[in-house]
């Protein structure tokens, strides 16, 4: 930590200010310059709480030098994260597949949606069934009746399951049904919500909010992680901008950035990012050449009567062409699907 | 709502899209212009999902015309909702004052504060128990306890309480404790926490989301309304943009923008805005003055030691110097504190 | 300039590290953490080259310490500069108001303007003869004709004349016709005409760029003075944020933060901010709460019929009704117009 | 374009309304739904100016159907333009690569790098002479002198030439010195400067602003294409968001955006977007994979003590490593380099 003291400050308050630093177990070193003086504290800093200092009438500003994040940090996790569900290992040389309909609509759709999109190439299911939307009026999911769907479906094709959770109090339901859990993007810093994920043992698959930074998501990683489970799999999916052509604005940049600086594995959701289906083959490809660990896709049999987003799901049919692209992709790149 | 056809879309295509149209119980006007086509639709469009139509070969977009919020909007109501706490009239002559620190310490602290900023002027409390914290390793809030020391500062103090709920399973507790329930920024779009707050009695504080459109925070306010509680209060804190000189930027035109589209209350929060103490003036002045029926401030007995948010709280002696000023332009403005 | 070295980076490493930076002659001062080593380095390090030392392999990061800017900055300048232009001081007492229509569009209606916004309280009289557009198909200005009309308006009224220029070949014209030479919000970066403007001996309204940070606008004041011209007015007008139910956010803070941070006078451009008229009195209220020096509004004589940016645009009455409400708020804020 | 009315306005308003608008050459025609009416309006609207409609008391708002880009817009070119400069084609089957240093520092430099990015695939060489900086005390570029050291770089090695042009007073220069003249993302909207280049034959690399959207870099292009220049090639070189982990946020939707809605070419530059040389190859790759034409990247022999932007600048030897994976990707995707 670094503290910039305000101009005019003299030597005596700044050695007091030190003195008073000290005292939280630290240590606290000047650096008197011509017109700055700076103190950097070094020694287990987490024990001070930052408004302390920051309150303080010579201190003009306090800046952080360590990452708050430990348990997501790849400084002292060198090696990848394996996140294996069934038979599935996310973050490994296998760039992971999960396609599905945005809203589960019911159980024929469901079979008929994973049984085509596992021949096409995917090695998970996702299928929404508590559905959180914009308008009290627009459709708000099958919730528990989808998921009971979504189980029969994995059931007959051996797909393990992803699919948001939107309330704590459903978790034991998610417990029973769901391989892997996500973590929408209005819920990112759900803060009781992550807590109690932390407290489970299924994968949690949690999307970056639409306009949180890299270091947030990867506090809300720590929040899972600080819980007790470490089977995190982080998840860029758009963030918003001041540009309206696309729904939202892909961090394509975030993928590498998430990759050294965390050792969790990386999806992207290409279908929410551009919000159109056209654009979800580029960014599907963007999304492996950058280094994804794995995509999320919707995947509806009739987009056109989806009962939600289905402007941007593709048919199992461009899926299947997608999928026939991305592979030799992922080949070049010295990966598999 | 509007289509745009595609470019090359013929005429007896078009006239079949609108047959298609009319089937849903609308009725659709084609206009053919030289390079476009456009097709008008009337009726009732909330029955119609508009992915079903975007979804259409031959449309290139979809335009809405009306405002998707109907019980917030001021169109339909044209008269100011005034939202009546004790006796606190809210979104009427008198502009409303709560004030307390970002966290509840102790029994003595908030009744020490609630004392204080009730005599500066202040009608209302506020504190948090459950806090929302970016660190799994930040201090959490009293919870419940919390809740209890602001009650027995309102039974003293006879100053309503406003506090942040953050899980729909915390509502029992807030039904009794608290008399107004804010759902904060990162919850703003927790839609199932919104349902449940659209069955309660109490006065809601709903907080824009740092990240949320005036449309979207109309929308969540039309979440808890729909659900049979239009007891809603808006509260405009600050966006998040490219700029970090200050915390967040206050949107200050969304005060007058608010007010224009909807009949609700609007609040604005000076402290969390700014993000530093010495910004709660000039933002407070000038909320004032574009408009806003309330302030929500953060006061706390001993920034320098308190236990979150520090540097953005003001003394008690500060916010007593505040409503001074305050005081002469709400006067002016024709309203009073 | 704080240096914070990479994980790993060894004792001998980093004094050898700061030996090389001391050869820059300036003090490298290395403090020891359990995790982290970080380097302060104190001297007059403007005469380092940042990327030198970014690029080092044991260096992770650099931070900046002291604000880039010198002669626009309030530590060594701590009284309000002052601009005369003519018999009006800009950055007193006064409250400026400059008004006039987006286009000057003929001598009459420039006259007809000038004299009833002077009538109403306007001290000067702003007016576009070189206009950017967005579109090369829009008007673009009457250029050269245009800045000769202001000029007769100001034979007349004696108002001074702010206007706009768009191209360093433009400053002969500019020198002869016109009192206070504008930077549009496109123009901030455009560095090679601030450093015309550096070597005029005209007032200068710097207009933020709408996606350009505080910081960034004083680094643009600091171009302009460098050159010698110290008389910069800064001018908020908006920036561009995900919002779109205004033209722009007006970031009310940044008046009072570029009040803190520099000592040059700010003006508000309520006009092009809200983007539509009504807004402008709520805008403009707020400008003066949170201590504006100045404002400069568009104000045209035929709203519906104007040749640019009507929508946003006054009539002589709104802006006589609009000032009959900002003088008392002036004098209850201890100032005048 | 399509009206919105006023909720509360006659039908005898709306039809006096479409009679004054008929005025103008066009065709209003109204539809009256139960809660709204639209007008739409078909023929020429470009000869309508947008505000002396949006200024009518019955119209509450206006919505644009056409897309304003009439030269740049795919719609009315359907195949890809081809920009020739010497024997390098743009926009067909060949992936550009233009490298070479952020700033000219010397003759040497320029021919020592330019053979080397030559031997590593690269068919262009790029250079700053006229430099835009932040700051007026850092480096603002070798000038003429710098143009000239490309040009004997150019002589030696037979690569065009890409430089960036500040200032209109500079064409002549340009004309002889520089194969392809950039704007600079600081001078997007410089339209003096677009207009001059519209009259000029070189070929142009527009690149887009940091802050403005895909629609306003077509207008741009479009500026300089309606002046007679239609050799323009657009680059994507990162936007502004709230994101701060990177130096920009590479819009990656932005290139199948464009090739989409215009027939230009698409460069994107990975240097600027990321900010930082080991983001450059992940961010390459992913251009390319998206669908980019051609890449514009930092190279310098000594990026330690490159005179500006070293932190992002890659080696020869960086370079001759990056091309050797995207040459079998490029393959892959139909393509070559």
């Amino acid at each position: 930590m670094i503290l910039v003291l305000k101009y005019g400050t003299t030597k005596e308050q700044t050695l007091d200010l030190c003195q008073w630093i000290g005292s939280f177990g630290v240590q606290a070193n000047p650096i008197f310059g011509s017109d700055t003086i700076i103190v950097g504290i070094v020694g287990d800093t987490s024990s001070i709480d930052i408004n302390t200092i920051e309150n303080d009438d010579r201190i003009e500003k306090v800046m952080k030098v360590q990452e708050p994040f430990k348990k997501a940090n790849r400084k002292f996790h060198p090696d990848n994260t394996l996140v294996k569900v069934g038979n599935v290992t996310i973050g490994g040389k296998q760039i992971v597949l999960a396609a599905g309909p945005c809203s589960v609509e019911s159980e024929e759709q469901m079979i008929d949606i994973a049984s085509k999109v596992k021949q096409a190439g995917a090695t998970m299911m996702r299928g929404g069934a508590f559905k959180p939307r914009t308008s009290p009026y627009a459709f708000q999911g099958l919730r528990a009746e989808g998921l009971l769907y979504m189980k029969r479906a994995r059931d007959l094709t051996g797909l393990p399951v992803v699919s948001e959770i939107t309330n704590p109090s459903q978790l034991e339901l998610f417990n029973e049904y769901v391989d892997i859990i996500q973590v929408g993007t209005r819920n990112m810093q759900n803060f009781e919500l992550l807590k109690e994920l932390g407290h489970c043992k299924k994968a949690i698959l949690l999307k970056r909010g639409f306009s949180n930074t890299i270091e947030e998501l990867l506090m809300s990683a720590e929040y899972i992680m600080s819980g007790g489970n470490e089977n995190v799999i982080l998840c860029e999916r758009g963030i918003r901008t001041f540009e309206t052509a696309t729904r939202n604005t892909l961090d394509i940049s975030a993928i590498p950035m998430l990759k050294r600086m965390s050792h969790l594995p990386v999806f992207v959701d290409p279908s929410h990012a551009g919000g159109i289906s056209w654009l979800v083959e580029p960014l599907s490809m963007a999304a492996l050449a950058a280094g994804a660990d794995g995509l999320i896709i919707e995947v509806h049999n009739d987009p056109k009567n989806a009962w939600s987003d289905g402007q941007q799901s593709l048919t199992p049919e461009a899926f299947m062409e997608l999928t026939s692209k991305l592979r030799p992709l992922a080949t070049l790149l010295g990966r598999e699907i």
